[in-house]
């Protein structure tokens, strides 16, 4: 069955901006219709019109190998040099892309596309398997802040911003579609290398078909290396992308933690999983972040204060969600938040008034103090029973030293073994009881303390956020960026990356990536029906070069190949952040990216 | 430490009816201010201005007895003999009360009271603590309905009824008290008769003391018969008034079922049990009557929907709350509201969405039936823990037939020995069903139905409510009526009596008895302070009388003494509905406590 994308039949060209201002959702939406996941859905129309003089020029459809570093306007003619072969160079076990894009001044009906065998000069077949692809589909974003000094604040009217449609999701779902006039559409390609395979150069093609015709052969080589990239949950890299169950529930309009939930999330998860992720993010509280996203995070843990005045907890929601998540794979940490909430209030379930209530106390307050030991005297009961307390962290964001401090100690009160993780500024004073360490891109952690961290087994990370301009990860970033960061962060020596929001999807993810706060794009990485995206992709290639460099750097290590060691630095040493703008992120990615491959 | 009453300085006699009109929380309110219970309170002023010719006869302060039958206004020249001898007739064991009256035209300070010692001729006295006293305070209300059929419906508008200051909080706080010049003040003189009396007369006197003098000496015998009325807990009367804890913690701004609370509910209750309550209300889920009340009636009962679709009761507040009761000797039943609430909707805490969610499910479907089948076979177990399973009911009001019959099917689904309780309606289709039947004072169960019913220990009761013009216990109904209703039960051969609200206090009990709905009164008997009532105390009269019909009805029984019962039944015959208006219930009171205190 397919849904029927609602829009408003007045919506064309000349009322964007209008819907853009009163916000996407008058215009077009997906929700309240079933259903999941969605096949087929129309996106926004371009705010854009295309240049017909520069149309004209194109006589017939042309197909051509992209690059990955783009993002191919809708309405534009892209500007390359067409191309019909491409070569990509993978470990045995990594997963390569490359784009295609198709552009036409007329309509193309039934576009789609098939790839041939791949085989070595050897005979050797990659299985059909290996490879698949996805039509980039456009999704509304808008830009960074007025001074391009990055994506923060509230953004509650978008009419104050460019309104952008963008080459974003990769959506693997549609097996055909048809190409209007006057329109670019690019076909992303993935190639999953069998960790067994034979090392050789593979050689196939991308067909491309429309109008009931073959448009284009694509020849694709795939040079497979010698070294293997184990499965992504051996990786060394620590991923932490935030996870939101509660966006899933409401975009796919089922009841949370139903088996129609886990269902949904199943294949968005298992996506995680395989890009490396380290950690289930669990909520212990009612709103840790102040309901700032969409689709606020309840507490996984019921609260029940009874009329006797002990405490009641119930884990059941935290278990089948841990549980539900390991199983995927995703099994190293369970990072619970918050003890330190945006806002310090405490939703529970009061016995004695048969309602909900709030308690607003602080870290060092005696009220504080008795309500969190009680908590985590049940909660790390209850984790030594699921054999979970040495992978479980209680998990802060940045909040002001002196209310951290304050929290430590409730926690080393409780129980002096309990891991701490922390996301934000680096603060020597606080650092030793952090298990997992992660600060602000902008940041590092000391030589010296960094050493000592892997010594103890320690976790240290980055992140970005809205803060930065570049590198990130907005729906309008450069996809490079996405990539960038991982290099960086294994120049920096640190074990992985975070970033707050895997999926907090706005209201229409599918069509619109703009939200009520932050530039478009921030609040999430992939897409409803477990669509891909460019900056996904991309992320799990830098994800997939730290790994790399991680395992080259260890096998010199070993063989005191302290040349090889200098490689991989002065390879790294191409990455800084003041380089943004200036230095587009693709060409030292793909540059760095050439080097590791030959090493 | 005494509270203040806050009035408005604007509020004379000129603006009472506009205050009225909004609502008398408007102009005076006691509540927002501790310490509980108040000592010392202003009542509202008197909306009706004294007639100054008739005061201006009154010489010199009066003092005499008045009648127990009256509610002596506060403006008016009381029309009564004055009289300083009174005789009262009592069995060992019982109440007797008394009310005198003290009236002057000017103001008398320090208005006070103490009693003589009371002796027999024999030299036997009566113990010091078996004489209470209070000064009848005087409390707001209003009237009928316009057609004099009743109290009930909606008086969101209190403007558009009379309103009228009425004597009937009897205060036992206050020790002393100055009589505002052209005022009447009675005095409410109880005597607690020991059990272990001797027969006999017991002479004595009620001293009334004004600007520091004696006004008078009221000459008082208690004449106590052979026979003793055993205690309270022990009579056979089927008392069932219903308790609002509710009320108590928000009135005397205590914590819900906290220590607090249970010392400020225990002299109502205990009040209560002193009156020979035998039965326990019990909410086992959120509004049972959809919030009728000030007070909405919450749940005792926990109800936590887990998300792997089970349940979790708690019944730590139900425990606590049957409990103390229990010490106080309440303990005979518990009635549990209800599985067929005024609105069929169901209120639960749900684990999945950390939220309060409500299910909206009738007898008869599906949804229904697993909920509280679910919840019966929780409760069973609970209560057979507890070993109150066999007197525990499941209590319903009158609500549709069909609607019963299906309630009751789930119940004897889940267990066939669960006792039910029904206050409503007569109906023989269901009755062999109802362990505590309770019908509309109107009505009659056949009587062999009866006689049936009492062979096998079953309670069979009437009440009134909002319905009844007379007899009735509104703030305004002449006193012996609420006497009267149990003479009435004991000729109508029933158990007893319910009300439906004990102490469902309005907004400002002491100040007002009127409510947002029915006539002044209808939603409680006893005021904060565990004040009685004139009605209360009234009521108590005649639920002895009762007792005490049910002990000579015995007795002649085993005599075989047939002339005996031949006299009790015509006693009583003189107690007919029909009566009412004509007939006060003051004549027939007197008339038939006379009677059978001469048996």
């Amino acid at each position: 069955m397919k849904r029927k994308l609602f829009l408003l039949l007045a919506y064309t060209l000349g009322t964007v901006s209008l819907c853009a201002q009163q916000g996407i959702t008058q215009c077009g939406t997906l929700t309240g219709q079933k259903p999941f996941p969605l096949n087929e859905y129309k996106e926004l129309p371009d705010p854009k019109s295309p240049d017909k003089k520069a149309w004209n020029i194109v006589s017939r459809p042309c197909v051509s190998w992209g690059s990955t570093d783009k993002r191919y306007a809708k309405g534009e003619v892209p500007t390359l040099k067409k191309q019909t072969q491409l070569k990509l160079s993978a470990w045995k076990g990594e997963r390569v892309s490359a784009q295609a894009v198709v552009w036409s001044n007329k309509k193309i009906n039934d576009l789609q596309y098939t790839f041939t065998e791949f085989k070595s000069n050897k005979g050797i077949a990659l299985p059909a398997s290996a490879f698949t692809g996805g039509f980039v589909r456009y999704v509304m974003t808008d830009e960074l802040n007025k001074d391009k000094k990055g994506g923060c604040g509230h953004r509650p009217d978008h009419s104050k911003y460019d309104s952008l449609l963008v080459a974003d999701p990769i959506d693997h779902l549609l097996s055909k579609m048809n190409l209007e006039e006057m329109n670019a559409q690019a076909i992303w390609v993935k190639c999953q290398v069998p960790s067994t395979t034979p090392s050789g150069i593979y050689k196939g093609a991308l067909i491309v078909k429309g109008d009931n015709k073959q448009l284009a052969r694509l020849e694709l080589e795939i040079e497979v290396g010698n070294r293997t990239l184990p499965a992504p949950a051996e990786w060394a890299y620590h991923l932490d992308l935030w996870q939101s169950p509660f966006a899933v529930a409401r975009y796919n309009q089922v009841p949370l933690w139903s088996k129609e939930h886990f269902d949904a999330m199943r294949p968005l998860m298992k996506m995680l999983a395989d890009a490396g992720q380290k950690v289930i993010t669990a909520s212990i509280m009612e709103h840790p972040w102040n309901c700032q996203t969409e689709d606020c995070f309840e507490s996984m843990v019921t609260w029940l204060k009874k009329a006797d005045g002990t405490w009641y907890f119930d884990y059941t929601v935290l278990d089948k969600w841990v549980e539900f998540m390991m199983n995927l794979g995703i099994n190293k940490q369970i990072n619970c938040y918050s003890m330190v909430p945006w806002e310090l209030s405490f939703q529970y379930f009061d016995q004695a008034t048969n309602s909900v209530k709030y308690i607003n106390a602080a870290p060092g307050e005696k009220e504080y103090d008795e309500l969190w030991t009680a908590f985590l005297s049940s909660f790390s009961k209850h984790l030594k029973e699921k054999g979970w307390f040495d992978i479980c962290t209680i998990a802060m964001d940045e909040r002001p030293m002196e209310v951290m401090q304050k929290t430590l100690k409730v926690i080393r009160k409780s129980d002096p073994n309990w891991k701490v993780s922390l996301a934000g500024n680096y603060h020597a004073e606080i650092e030793p009881d952090i298990f997992d360490y992660c600060i602000t891109i902008s940041q590092s952690f000391p030589d010296k303390v960094l050493e000592r961290r892997r010594q103890e087994h320690k976790y240290s990370t980055n992140y970005t956020c809205c803060t930065e301009p570049d590198p990130n990860t907005f729906t309008f970033s450069a996809p490079a960026e996405s990539a960038w960061i991982s290099y960086f962060s294994a120049k920096e020596g640190l074990d992985g990356y975070l970033r707050w929001a895997y999926n907090s999807w706005p209201l229409e993810p599918l069509l619109d990536s703009r939200f009520r706060s932050w530039a478009g794009g921030d609040t999430y990485l992939i897409y409803p029906g477990a669509r891909s995206s460019i900056r996904f992709e991309r992320m799990v290639e830098g994800i997939q070069a730290h790994e790399k460099i991680t395992i080259l750097r260890n096998e010199f290590k070993q063989k005191g190949d302290k040349a090889g060691l200098k490689k991989i630095e002065k390879i790294l040493s191409s990455f800084n952040l003041n380089d943004f703008p200036n230095t587009p992120a693709a060409v030292t990615v793909e540059k760095a990216c050439k080097a590791i491959n030959s090493l």
